[in-house]
C-alpha cells in the first residue's frame, strides 16, 4: 500500500497535537511505551527480535561496495555486520537529488512522515534493543528504554518544536497602510525554507537517543539528513535509516532524504561532511576535540549543535535521608558504568562531613557508606549486568587504572561476572578521595565508572567548586543534597548561571541521570559541555529561513 | 518620580499585546506614527529638538576622560561632540556588575522598561532625526522616519518576539509518572537566564535601525548590552543609551544595564570587546571582512547574528507598466544615494528586451528610460536633496569614480545642489552597462548609488544570474518584474532558496528598499548578506537558556 504523506499526518496528528500540548506545559509525557512489555509489544516481539538481530549477524547490511564495519559487542563478539559506504561526493550529491521534493512538502506532512517512522521504530524497539546493547555496551533494559521508547520520545519532541516555530507562520497574509492619501496594499506570501543538508554526527554510547533529536529536527524543517554513525556503533543508526527510507519511499519522497554514511577509524568522514558547502546544519554527540574543531572550522558558518564533555558535580551540604542519598547515588555511579552525559563524576562533601538523619557524618564515613551501597546494589551477579552493562570501549577500562592513581581509593573498581557473556567487558565505579586542591584529578572529564570524593573547606567551598567547575568545565548535570532551603536556593542561583540541570534531594526513584522528554531540558548551551539545549526552540529555529513574495495586491 | 519596573509593564501592556498579535498575524502594524507632526509630536517639537541638537554640538556629551569623537556631518560641518571613552575591561566590570538585578528581574518587567525607553526615544524622534541626518547624511525624512519611529517599531519587534519565547516557559510544573507500583513526582522551576554580556556593534547608515533589533533583543532576555557605535555615528546610538539609562535608573536598575563604548579608527576595540570571554552574544552590522573575522573567531562559541554586504539584483521579464516600473526603480536606486542594504545594485536584463504596455522596449531602450527616471526624480533641488540626502563616506567617491570605468556608461553620477547645506557630499545613481560575464564588476558589493544594468541571454538566464549571485555572494532584498505567473513562481522559488526577500512587480509607492516591521522579515541568515534574520524566533531564542531546578514533592 502506498501511504500518501497526508494520510500519515492525518493518522498520527492526536500523537502530534499531545506532543506540542506537553512540550508547552511540561508535565509527564511519552507517546512510545517504556515498559518492555508483550502485552504492549506482542507476546512474540522480543523472540523475534532476537531472532531477527541474529539473522542480521554476519552478513553485510545492504547491498553495495566497498563494504566497512567492524562493530564488535562490548558483551562479546564481533557483529560481522557490514555496510555499504558511499564517499562524501556521493552522499552530497544524492542528498541534494533527493532535496527539492522534500522541501516542496508541507510541514504537515513531513510531520506525518516523520510520526510514522517513529511509530515503525517504535513497533521495532525489541529489535533496536538489541542493537543498541550490543553496540553500546547498555544492559538490555537500558538498551530497548534508552535506545527504544526514550530515544523515540526525544524524535517526537524535535517535531513538536519545529512545529510549533513552523506554524507561527502565516502562509499568506494582506497588508494594507494607508500612507497619507494612498492606500498601500501588498499581499505576501511566506515559507519555510530548509537551510540545507543537514549532517548528524552520532556517538557510541546513545546513538539513536543523542542522534534522534538532530534527525528528525531537520526532517521536519524540510532538510534532507546524512547520518554518520560513530564506528562502534553503526547498526542502531542503520536500522533507523532502513525505516526512515522505507516510509519515505512509501509516502512518496526519494529515499535518500536520509542516508547513512558509515566510516572507519581509519578513514574518518565526519570533517569532510560537516565542512562541505552543500551541508547547513552539523550536529554533533562526542568528545571535545572534535566539538572544538567543529566550533572553529563551521561554527560561525552553519547551524550547529553539540553535545560534547560534562563534568558533572554532587555537592553535600545535609540531608535528611542519608540511607536513601547513598542507595540514589550509588544507582547513579553504577548504571552503565558511569556512561552517560548525564552521570555524576565529582562528589563535593565539607572536610568535616555533614549533618544526616543519622546523625552526623563524617567526610570518610561517607565514603565507606557510598562505597557500601555500590556494593550493596551490585551484590548479586544477574542485577549487577543489568544496572552497569558494559563498558563500550577498552579505553575507559584505562582511564580506570589512571584514576586509581590520583587519590585515595575508597572503593575500587573490579569486573564482574556477566551471567551468560562470559567474555563482557565490565567495570564497577572507582572512588577516589582527593582533596579541592587536585584540580589536575577532578577538573577534567574522565569518562567512565570513575567518581572523585572531594575534601572541601565546607559546604558554600563545595557550591563553588561545584558550579565554577561547571561554567568553565562543563556540565549538564548537578544534584545538591540540603535540608536548609537558603543553601538549595544559592544552589539553584548559582547552576542556573551555570547552565546546568539541578536535582535536589533524589533518594528515592528518580536519579540525577534522567533527563525526561517533554518536561526536562537536556543540555542548556550555556556551558562547555554543549553549544545548545536539545529540546528547546533555538535548536529547531535555525535550521530553516522564513522566505517572503510580495506584490501589489490585485485592484 | 520614580516609576517602578511593573508600573512600566502594565503601563505598555498593550503595545505589548498588540505587537505580539501583529508579529504573529504579519500585517500592518506601527506603535509610532512615522509622520513627523507636530499634531502627534507637539507643534514645538521639532523647533525644540532643533535647539537641543545645537546645544550638544562643540561640547562634551558627558563628563569622563579620555573624551574621544571626531564626527563629521555629511552635510557639511564637524559636530564637535566628544564621549567620555571606557577600556575594555572597564566596561566589561562595570557591565558584569549591573548583570545581576537585571538578570533577576521578570521578563514582564524588563519589556515594560524597553518599551518605556522606546516611548520616550519615540517622544524625542524629531532629536534623533537632526541626530541621524548629521551623521549618516540621510535626509531629513528618512532620518526622521528611519532613524525614529521604524527603528523604535524594530525595537518593539525584537521585544515582541523575545516575550513570545519567554512566555513557552512555564515558571513551574509538578511531573508525575507512574513507574510500575512506584508514583514518581517531582517539582519543577524553569526560568530563562540570560546569556551573558551583549556586544552591538553599530553601522554608520542606520545606527539605530539596525541596531535596535540586538539592543532591545537582549535587554528583554536579561542580557546586560554594550553599544560599540561606528565612530562616524555615535550621537544617534549615545542618545539612546542616555535615555535607556535613565529609565533603567528611574526604574530601580544599575544605569550599567547599557553601555556606551565609543572608540576611533585608529584605536578600533569591537574585536577585543567580541572576543571577551565575558561576552556572550554579538550583533553587528557592517562589511563583510569583519563580519568574517567574527564568524570565524567567535560564531562558535557565541551567539552570533551578522548583517553584511548585500548585492541585491532585480530581474526584468515583463511588465504591464512600462512608467510605473521605471519611476519605482528609479526612487529605489536613487533614495538615500543607493546606501540602503536593501537597495538595488544589479539590474539583470534581457539582451533582446522585454514585453511592456508600451511594447517592446530593447536594452538599450530600457537603459534610457532609467535614466531618465532618474533625472525627472531628481530635477527639483529641494526634492533631489530628500530623496538622496548625502554621501555617508568619502570612499563611495572612489568607489563611483572606480565604477563608471567598468562598462558604457548609461547615466553618470554627479553632484547636486544642496539647499542650505552647501558643503554637502552629494552624488546621484550612476548607471554602468556591462554584459553578464562581466562578474568583476557587478559580482561584488559597490556600496552607494552604483548600479548595474546587465545583458543578459533571456529573462530565465537574468533569472539565474540573479539568484546564484544571491545565493553565493549575498543579497537581502530581490525585484521581479513579470506578466507571466509561470515566471513569477520560478523566481519565488529561486528567491526563497536563495534567501532574499522578494518583491513583485512594484510600480507605485511600495519599494523594494522598504521593509516593514511586524511583517517583513529582514535578512534571511540563508546566504552571505548575514547570519541570521533579524525579525524571527532564532534571533532571540538563543540568548538565553532555560534553567531547571527539580526536586521530589513534598508528600
Amino acid at each position: 500500500m502506498i501511504a500518501a504523506a497526508a494520510a500519515l499526518a492525518a493518522k498520527h496528528r492526536a500523537t502530534l497535537d499531545q506532543a506540542i500540548a506537553a512540550a508547552r506545559g511540561r508535565g509527564h509525557f511519552s507517546a512510545y511505551p517504556e515498559a518492555p512489555s508483550g502485552k504492549i509489544y506482542g507476546e512474540t516481539a522480543k523472540a523475534e527480535a532476537e531472532a531477527a538481530f541474529n539473522a542480521l549477524l554476519n552478513h553485510p547490511f545492504a547491498a553495495g561496495a566497498p563494504q566497512i564495519g567492524a562493530e564488535r559487542s562490548p558483551w562479546g563478539s564481533a557483529l560481522g555486520v557490514t555496510y555499504p559506504a558511499l564517499d562524501v561526493p556521493a552522499l552530497i550529491a544524492r542528498a541534494e537529488a533527493a532535496a527539492r521534493g522534500w522541501a516542496g512538502a508541507s510541514p504537515e506532512d513531513r510531520a506525518g512522515v516523520c510520526l510514522e517512522i517513529l511509530h515503525r521504530l517504535n513497533r521495532d524497539s525489541f529489535l533496536m534493543a538489541q542493537a543498541v546493547m550490543h553496540t553500546t555496551g547498555q544492559g538490555w533494559a537500558m538498551a530497548f528504554q534508552a535506545g527504544g521508547p526514550h530515544a523515540q520520545d526525544r524524535g517526537l519532541e524535535a517535531v513538536a518544536y519545529a512545529m510549533e516555530e513552523l506554524g507561527r507562520i502565516p502562509p499568506a497574509v494582506r497588508w494594507t497602510k494607508q500612507a497619507g492619501k494612498e492606500q498601500l496594499v501588498l499581499d505576501k506570501l511566506f515559507r519555510a525554507v530548509p537551510r540545507g543538508i543537514g549532517v548528524v554526527i552520532g556517538c557510541a554510547t546513545f546513538p539513536t537517543w543523542n542522534g534522534y533529536p538532530g534527525i528528525f529536527a531537520n526532517l521536519v524543517t524540510g532538510n534532507v539528513v546524512i547520518v554518520k554513525p560513530h564506528p562502534a556503533a553503526i547498526l542502531p543508526l542503520a536500522l533507523t535509516v532502513r525505516t526512515a527510507r522505507a516510509v519515505l519511499a512509501e509516502a512518496g519522497f526519494a529515499e535518500d532524504v536520509i542516508q547513512l554514511a558509515p566510516d572507519t577509524p581509519d578513514a574518518p568522514i565526519a570533517a569532510q561532511l560537516a565542512a562541505h558547502e552543500a551541508v547547513g546544519i552539523v550536529d554533533f554527540t562526542g568528545g571535545p576535540a572534535f566539538g572544538r574543531w567543529l566550533r572553529e572550522q563551521v561554527g560561525g558558518r552553519k547551524a550547529l549543535h553539540t553535545e560534547e564533555a560534562g563534568i558533572n558535580p554532587v555537592v553535600l551540604h545535609s540531608t535528611d535521608d542519608f540511607a536513601g542519598l547513598c542507595r540514589n547515588l550509588a544507582f547513579s555511579l553504577s548504571l552503565y558504568s558511569g556512561q552517560m552525559c548525564t552521570a555524576p563524576q565529582n562528589l563535593f562533601v565539607p572536610q568535616d562531613g555533614i549533618a544526616t538523619d543519622e546523625g552526623h557524618k563524617g567526610f570518610d564515613e561517607i565514603g565507606r557508606a557510598l562505597a557500601a551501597a555500590v556494593d550493596a546494589l551490585l551484590k548479586d551477579p544477574g542485577r549487577a549486568a543489568g544496572v552497569l552493562g558494559t563498558v563500550q570501549s577498552p579505553a575507559t577500562l584505562d582511564r580506570i587504572a589512571e584514576a586509581r592513581k590520583l587519590g585515595q581509593v575508597v572503593r575500587d573498581s573490579g569486573s564482574v561476572d556477566m551471567p551468560g557473556f562470559p567474555e563482557a567487558r565490565s567495570a564497577t565505579p572507582l572512588l577516589v578521595a582527593v582533596d579541592a586542591g587536585a584540580r589536575e584529578a577532578w577538573g577534567e572529564e574522565r569518562f567512565g565508572p570513575i567518581a572523585f570524593l572531594i575534601r572541601c573547606a565546607d559546604a558554600d567551598a563545595a557550591l563553588d567548586h561545584a558550579a565554577h567547575s561547571a561554567r568553565t568545565r562543563g556540565a549538564i548535570t548537578a544534584l545538591v543534597h540540603s535540608t536548609d532551603e537558603a543553601f538549595l536556593a544559592r544552589a539553584e542561583a548559582a547552576f542556573a548561571r551555570a547552565g546546568v540541570a539541578l536535582s535536589e534531594n533524589l533518594t528515592g526513584g528518580v536519579f540525577v541521570n534522567q533527563s525526561a522528554a517533554f518536561s526536562d531540558y537536556h543540555v542548556s548551551g550555556a556551558n562547555p559541555a554543549g553549544t545548545s539545549c536539545l529540546t528547546d526552540a533555538a535548536f529547531v529555529a535555525n535550521r530553516f529561513h522564513i522566505a517572503m513574495a510580495r506584490r501589489p495586491a490585485a485592484a
